[in-house]
């Protein structure tokens, strides 16, 4: 398979740009397609540099078929690793016909595109969001799916059912869906990280503007849940170990498994006060916060059992909470503006680092 | 309202030619677009003959945002009736990729063409099937929705929580969801009816066809479930009582209901054997069937509660089993090939006394 390409939609993106650092790192050779929505190539750039060897990047929009078909007829896949979407789950609600067309006909479109070409072997972004309410934590993957909360979710499970669908209908396909808990930190360089933009959905992304003194303090949404603390447990997971959980599945089609789903998470649960304490000591700085009102749709605990991408994919996740915490304020340190402004003087040295280490 | 038009996509196939007819006969101006894959022209010109007023035709298909774009630019519309779509279950399992690009990336096309023209009243066929296994029958519309156990029930399904997403961001948004039950029969006239296609996938279809000689017996699927006389009991609704239900729904639109849902059926459940017998009768004609497996996934009893389709939209269904039978009959009688032979001159007979009267 090494000869042929693996395309990465959304590759310029947040877990794209680290994936495909991963995979080129591994030798596998990548093009990209993205339609830079809400990603920037620079990210892509400075994936290349980290990892000595090229990314051919095509601009393009799943939503387009003619632009899934210029893609495939200009390269041979052997597979697809399927990462574009829109995913801020507030957003979602607001603006659900674009959350629909992005993320389901996208999806569908390269599905469709995939089959004429017949490319039949797809890793498929997921995400833990489809469990909804799960009854029993650590969730596993035989748990029942749904009812799903946001429309961002219901994405995520429609494109699901479909591949499911599609694989039953079609033995030729192998499809690895990955359901990723709560992805944080960057890579080790600080070179390559989540852009931010706007006010941020996530935790981690807002404790980081509360650092940088964009915003005034965090919000704890409820400390009366029935955890340690009174605050929601979370599975944060270092989006470099994403990343190889990514090459683990896409090692794992070449075995022609089918339809297999993998939960990507930690197993660890972390309370929302617990993540910023370990900011905190990350970063030697003291973040103020405010308890308000529980969010519609929270749940207590979510945390995954991680075991089957264990036993089936030989894939562990390898780093902490202190070294997502340090990662994440590396990068932040040295992109405050995210990759619309200079690269600190002081990443290329860690990038030197890197590489010859 | 009246004097803007109503857009009806797949208004060329078996339940919207009779919505169509029933439509121009209470004074709706009316638009079909239909790709005419599974449909005839030759049902709109008998639909203008009965009603004596014409239908505007667009060739479109809902796949294509280009296309959707034309017609809406065409014409002034204050309400859609979406029909269009496929619905082979057995097909559906065998080509979903199919059947989600046709029945949700049509239907989401269809919703964002028409927010972008501001066009925001929606008549949706969905399906019984949306119910699943229903725990309650006769079942209302508050009951669980899913899991389905088909691609063609899904495609309804997930329309329907896209559209109630939709409705929930935009409140300028109207919906009624149609749930149908089991449609049959044909307009009274013997002029239009359910065209066959290959080997029918319902009963009365397959029926029709043993009949007419074309297929040996009719199969049972099972004569031991717990029902009366052992075989399945459903909800039979005859297609023009159906079309009735669209003119209450469209009605409804014009209060701004937001989104809702309603059942139509007639509340009665028959048994495989019953409809035999009554299709027996109807015709004076043996019909020979053979009892074999149950198929997975059929349930013993589905029936509707229709009761909140007669409190808010002033609808009950009329036609009795003995007339659907007898239309459905007089139909195949004077259209043994459907639309593909002539009509037979009896026929043209029965539409003048039906035009007159």
């Amino acid at each position: 398979m090494r000869q042929k390409y693996v395309l990465v939609t959304g590759g310029a993106g947040y877990i794209g740009s680290h994936t495909v650092l991963e995979l080129l790192q591994t030798g596998y050779k990548i093009v990209v397609m993205d339609n830079l929505s809400n990603s920037n190539l620079e990210a892509l750039r400075r994936v290349e540099i980290l990892a000595g060897r090229p990314v051919h990047f095509f601009k393009g929009d799943i939503t387009s078929t003619a632009d899934l078909e210029r893609v495939f007829s200009q390269y041979a896949f052997w597979a697809v690793i399927h990462f574009a979407a829109i995913k801020a789950v507030g957003e979602s609600a607001q603006i659900p016909l674009d959350y629909y067309h992005n993320n389901v006909t996208g999806s569908l479109n390269l599905m469709r595109v995939m089959n004429q070409f017949k490319v039949k072997n797809l890793v498929f972004s997921s995400s833990a969001t489809v469990y909804g309410e799960p009854e029993i934590v650590p969730v596993n993957e035989t748990a029942r799916l749904g009812p799903v909360t946001n429309p961002y979710g219901r994405t995520k499970l429609f494109v699901e059912e479909m591949v499911r669908d599609l694989c039953k209908s079609d033995p030729e396909w192998n499809v690895c869906l990955l359901r990723f808990f709560n992805p944080v930190g960057a890579h080790v360089s600080g070179m390559i990280g989540e852009h931010p933009q706007g006010i941020p959905n996530n935790l981690l992304p807002y404790v980081i503007q509360v650092l940088q003194g964009r915003l005034p303090h965090v919000c704890i949404y409820g400390d009366d849940y029935d955890t340690p603390d009174g605050t929601g447990v979370r599975d944060y997971i270092h989006v470099s170990d994403l990343a190889t959980g990514h090459v683990a599945a896409l090692r794992k089609l070449e075995k022609r498994p089918g339809c297999v789903a993998y939960n990507l998470g930690t197993g660890t649960g972390y309370s929302v006060k617990q993540i910023v304490n370990a900011m905190e000591k990350a970063t030697k700085k003291k973040i103020p916060y405010k308890v308000v009102d529980r969010r519609p749709g929270d749940v207590a605990t979510c945390t995954a059992d991680a075991s089957l991408a264990n036993r089936e994919l030989g894939w562990s996740p390898i780093r902490s909470m202190d070294e997502m915490c340090q990662d994440m304020w590396r990068w932040t340190h040295l992109n405050p503006q995210g990759y619309d402004g200079p690269l600190k003087a002081t990443a290329a040295a860690v990038a030197g680092d890197h590489k010859s280490s």
